[in-house]
């Protein structure tokens, strides 16, 4: 079914509409609306199943002629146990603090002229996402916490687990603006949100880095998101030499998949012949594959590293590894091929640390830890809208405030820039001071 | 001079490095290298006059051939006490607080493993430009201050002028790293600047809003600048009806050129009868044209507003004038008409203060106070990057906060993710305090 483009036109306006709405609702309701949509997930489980069977069903015959692989099957799947953690997760999103109406600064301009940032939704958010059904729920229920309307597009693979859920959600809602949510079937329609740079405030891309580039050239819409998670971790000569080989496994072999997992070891030429085979009897016993440059090979006898190694985000067990002359080359060869998402150096050395963290121009730099903390939940920003590797307005793991933006309320009592300008042009205060908001609290006064 | 796509990548390729190594000096010395600037450019008025007056002869001649407005040649000339105060402007943006290095927040991840929020330069930024000469000096100096690399594309009518203040800048900074403003001479290089979204992080044109318009749809690197100021004053039906004629007028006849003038008057339709002969007769006296709906006329007798004109942004003497039923109607034409720029109510009540103010979704709301505040200096912001109508990174007036972005420093003592993972898993502390990110800070204990 593909919606017309007037169809997709209003679905927009209507959210449009009720983002304007939305914006005004206390934390209590869209809470209370939150708790909700987590209630019906579990009330209609059985109906979820179901519908899941259907695409799983699906997906497993694609996989039989090799169109699909066994990872996005699984990833497709559903069980009672996660559709239980998915309402879960709306409950943990719903408990969040408030994101909005905290006044960001105040500060006096003049006598009875004072200005006030308040934080405020974003507006209409447009999420396009791949495989798991449970991001449509997750960003539905960050999009309402932030009081934000959200457009969602899922991938054909889960439609009909993606219908069945928004289903619930908008059964849910019910108390909350018509409209906040508009979910989106057809791959052509994609097409036609990018272009909307007049209705969409934001587009949050998931996926494969292939279908997040996509968005990016094809929108004047801000994108958030990123494609890449080249990461390295710098193991430097004045390193305690297990902690590296500790925080060198971990940050690789833990969870493999993820993009803050590590792609390539830089080492020390200093402490090479020491750690380089300590750390590869540790991979190997991971099934580690290892990939190095010709320094490393003479120390260790694993596979050859082509140039394209130093760019790639494996995903997988498999890791490069290159000897450096000094840290100056490490930071050379992660400005050159990195993806400016998460690095780390392991050193006792501050100073070391310290040139290594001012240098390097990523989202995240660590010193002495693994670099598996980039992320919304270890950061401690409760729920994860997802991880940016641009560096306007939210960058690294972005939680619920990377949804919100702000607003200036200025507060006067009839006050003219004439009086300000000119001759006998009065001066401003512009002094900041603790304060709320609270409408016209001047004429309260 | 065209360059070829070889220099101007060049060019730009400089800029990126640069602005690393920029991004590691101290305020002081980059404060330094303002006031060599601001110096320089006293001591080398004669030549900056020499070549302005080229340009500016080319515009009169354009002039005369009708192409130029007399408006543009006087934007584009500049005198001694013009030269004077731009290197003003430029000591003034050196006295400016650091925007670089703040820790934004502090956080206790678990013992040992502790999260800094750290304020960085964004890198490079491309500023495109028309007419005035010291746009050129102005972003640089903002640049500068604020850590990052520029790219300058000035408009060709102020080429000579342009061509002298860069030498003048290039000669002051022999100090700062080579290469971290670039000047860029041809129309054809903009369209290649555009496409370079691996290496410019952020755009910022200034011109007509055709021009802004031009390069948001034509880039997929992120933009921060306004098109159009269409801001609304609105006097409500409990208006202090003398305070709403004083805001009125200033809003439109202080400076009516500007983005942050009122372009549409909303009268709610209880005092219209009262204010509109009031307001009509301070606006003859300005010389203000007025255009208004049926019911303005049944009351004035002034032109018959057409539909094109509630989405007119005049930056002229001429407002428009429309009586609604009342606030909500009022909200409405502002949704359906404003810019997201800047609005006004005026009114004695705090709750309809309050309820404007929440429902429109603009940049800035006023209570009480002429649109003409939005404004980077009158905000208290220091000098002014420009005025943001987009949502995301930076909104309303942008001070050199908004050439800032952040970074997250994590200092850690070897922890590893697999701690906090599985069945065994660690909780995580997340506690914020107060506390500076220092280089290694947890390894100097």
């Amino acid at each position: 079914m593909t919606e017309t483009d007037t169809d997709i036109e209003r679905d927009v306006d209507e959210a449009q509409t009720a983002a304007l709405e939305l914006a005004k609702r206390s934390d209590e309701e869209r809470s209370a609306a939150l708790r909700e949509i987590a209630d019906a997930i579990e009330a209609r489980a059985d109906e979820i199943l179901e519908a899941n069977e259907k695409d799983v069903a699906e997906g497993e015959k694609l996989l039989e002629q090799g169109e699909y692989t066994q990872a996005l099957v699984d990833r497709l799947k559903l069980s009672e146990s996660k559709i239980e953690s998915i309402a879960e997760m709306v409950r943990s999103v719903a408990d969040q603090d408030d994101p909005l109406g905290k006044t960001l600064s105040a500060r006096e301009l003049d006598e009875d002229l004072e200005l006030y940032k308040v934080a405020v939704p974003i507006g209409v958010v447009g999420a396009v996402f791949e495989s798991r059904p449970d991001a449509l729920v997750q960003i539905a229920a960050l999009g309402l916490k932030s009081g934000n309307a959200v457009i969602l597009k899922g991938g054909s693979e889960a439609l009909h687990s993606n219908r069945i859920l928004f289903e619930i959600i908008e059964d849910a809602t019910a108390d909350v603006p018509d409209g906040w949510a508009q979910h989106v079937e057809a791959r052509e329609d994609v097409d036609r949100l990018l272009e909307m740079d007049d209705s969409i405030d934001l587009l949050m891309p998931r996926g494969s880095s292939e279908f997040v580039s996509y968005i990016q050239d094809n929108t004047s819409i801000p994108v958030l998101g990123h494609t890449e998670g080249v990461c390295h971790v710098y193991v430097d000569d004045q390193a305690d030499r297990s902690m590296a080989e500790e925080i060198a496994y971990d940050a690789k072999v833990q969870y493999p998949a993820v993009c803050n997992a590590v792609e390539t070891l830089l080492v020390h030429e200093a402490v090479a012949e020491e750690f380089l085979p300590a750390i590869a009897d540790r991979y190997e016993t991971a099934d580690v594959e290892m990939r190095g440059d010709e320094r490393t090979r003479e120390i260790v006898d694993v596979e050859a590293a082509t140039d394209a190694d130093w760019d790639t985000e494996y995903g997988d067990l498999i890791v490069s590894i290159r000897v450096v002359d000094s840290l100056e080359a490490a930071i050379d060869h992660v400005t050159t091929h990195g993806s400016k998402h998460t690095e780390s150096i392991v050193t006792e050395d501050a100073d070391r640390a310290s040139t290594f963290m001012r240098s390097i121009d990523s989202a995240s730099v660590f010193h002495n830890a693994s670099t598996r903390f980039a992320d919304g939940y270890r950061f401690g920003l409760g729920a994860e809208v997802g991880i940016s590797t641009g560096k306007i307005h939210a960058r690294g793991p972005v939680g619920l405030e990377g949804l919100t933006t702000y607003k200036y309320h200025l507060e006067g009592d009839g006050h003219l820039v004439a009086t300000y300008a000119g001759e006998d042009a009065a001066p401003f205060v512009h002094e900041d001071f603790d304060g709320e908001w609270s409408p016209g609290r001047l004429s309260d006064e």
